[in-house]
């Protein structure tokens, strides 16, 4: 029921994705049962893959968090994430009020690591596939503990969702060098860097590299992370927005546009905001599909989270988490070396 | 002598600056003699408005800034911020290496502030003008103080580049509720929304009203303000990449790329890096000029030192951050509220 446009895309997404998922896949629909048929009369074959749970009620797209919480049983979304936890569904995607379906997941799941909220993930656009990039807003205050745990979390994330054998980790800093950043992310980076957690680690990456694609996986606090998914975001809109200020100035630059529209028209699809970030660290796989998604979003968010129930995911996560008491005991002597934790221009 | 082209860029803004300023501004060129002189000899009409400073030696662009700083004394750079010291100068604008040139403003000019180092100021493009954004790099550790800091010298410095009488300010954070962000941004945000800092605070701002221009001035921590400044660099750098991409692909792209040319051009210029960077908390003003500067941008670079010099800029400061210990002081009693740090979506 969730997101700007509800069923109409969830159902049409539904059947966008069956045409290409195993017979095995199978959905529940939870909300409004009148609402939900009728889109489902427009979708023949889909009425045989689907079971349909009805509720009376849905989380508004404004609600605060909170207040949201406290009147939110037997809504829609608490029902999808509710089926999760009793084992009936591997898996919930939803397109409602993001803060919501955090509380909300949070509260039936119950975190699988100990962090205020489930991390939030970013799949940003490279020249060469995606970064994913965590967390983007919901652990403010991080030390190197929660750092590690992104990149455990994110490096599983990677794999399951891009098929990337063995995906690059890199954390999010103001310079390269060993001495630069504050104290959590050197010891972050101490800690991944002497191996005793089984990731590929490329020690520190800068802001620029979220875009260029340098590690598959950048961490970072979600502080960071969230002023640096919006700033890029800006920058992203005031690019674009200024390029369509030059080229509709004059007579041969508007012609130029127009000869040009088929392949503006696919760089601006390119650089559409990722469809789906996952919640990580809850028990259970719950995913996030943003609230103005097209049918081909919402399509895509379903097949990451059949590709997420289907891998080794989970395990491989309380597999280095294992690791973690182990890796970030202090070594027995710290050698002296001189801070620099200044930026480099 | 700084930067990737030395006199032969210099020389020439030097010229280009002199056009537009009144003839009571001087120059100081410190350097090597034969070269300037080479340089000034294509320029008719400066050699009467500068006096050459002879130095044997140069701060190399990719000098480590504490190695560069220990074999500092005496070279063109040296020299220029000493002639700041002594009174002789105004101003330093030097176009080389960047940390070299913060590690010796402070060590000769010292901070006027309690700051580990100057805050590094950006200048990010806006649909209406331009944001002050800092600190981009230099002060990682921030506490509430060090931000209302830099909301009191950005604030001044803003005034002073740009004619902008009262400068609006806002503080970087996860979302706009009073609730949000770590403990640092929300007692910085208490202490200017209190009104004992004479500015016109606007309260949290986003990532992504950075290059919106929702407020003239926005202060961050220098973590934060590095890593959105390289993040919205990338960004900038991914898209007008995909641009390209798109531009080139199929004949009537190509064609329309061909005839948008100038106005994609100007597009380019817009986007062009800040060509100042003023370091921001000395005894003293100090602009960096880019090191791959142009004629152009060290022309800006003088004029912006020239308008900093003549403009209430310090004392401005020093007002203001003596109204600082009574605005940091703890108010009778705070009143309890639900604490919500995690970001909006």
């Amino acid at each position: 029921m969730g997101g700007d446009h509800g069923p109409s895309v969830v159902i049409p997404a539904v059947a966008r994705a069956i045409a290409v998922l195993p017979g095995s896949v199978r959905f529940l629909l939870h909300g409004d049962e009148a609402a939900i048929a009728a889109e489902l009369s427009k979708h023949g074959g889909v009425a045989g893959r689907v079971e349909v749970r009805h509720s009376d009620r849905v989380v508004g797209m404004d609600e605060k968090p909170a207040q949201a919480l406290r009147r939110s049983k037997g809504t829609s979304m608490w029902n999808a994430v509710e089926a999760v936890r009793e084992g009936q569904a591997v898996a919930a995607v939803s397109a409602g009020n993001t803060g919501a379906l955090m509380a909300i997941s949070k509260l039936i799941l119950r975190m699988a690591v100990d962090m205020e909220r489930p991390a939030l993930v970013a799949s940003m656009p490279t020249p060469r596939g995606v970064t994913t990039f965590l967390d983007v807003g919901a652990n403010i205050d991080c030390d190197a503990e929660r750092l590690v745990e992104f990149a455990i979390m994110g490096e599983a994330f990677h794999r399951a969702a891009h098929g990337v054998p063995r995906p690059t980790v890199g954390l999010l800093n103001v310079g390269s060098e060993e001495m630069k950043g504050h104290e959590e992310v050197r010891e972050a980076n101490r800690v991944l860097r002497e191996g005793k957690i089984d990731l590929d680690y490329k020690g520190f990456v800068e802001g620029d590299d979220i875009t260029r694609g340098a590690v598959d996986v950048i961490v970072t606090d979600g502080f960071t992370g969230n002023v640096a998914l919006k700033s890029m975001e800006g920058a992203a809109r005031f690019v674009t927005a200024e390029l369509r200020g030059a080229l509709s100035g004059g007579v041969f630059a508007s012609l130029g546009a127009l000869l040009a529209r088929p392949a503006l028209l696919k760089f601006r699809e390119r650089l559409s905001p990722p469809p789906t970030a996952p919640f990580l660290g809850l028990n259970g796989i719950v995913l996030k599909c943003h609230g103005g998604a097209t049918v081909r979003d919402f399509a895509v968010a379903i097949r990451v989270a059949v590709d997420l129930a289907r891998s080794n995911f989970t395990a491989e996560i309380e597999r280095n988490m294992r690791r973690l008491p182990d890796a970030l005991a202090e070594p027995m002597a710290e050698p002296a070396a001189e801070v620099v934790q200044g930026a480099d221009e």
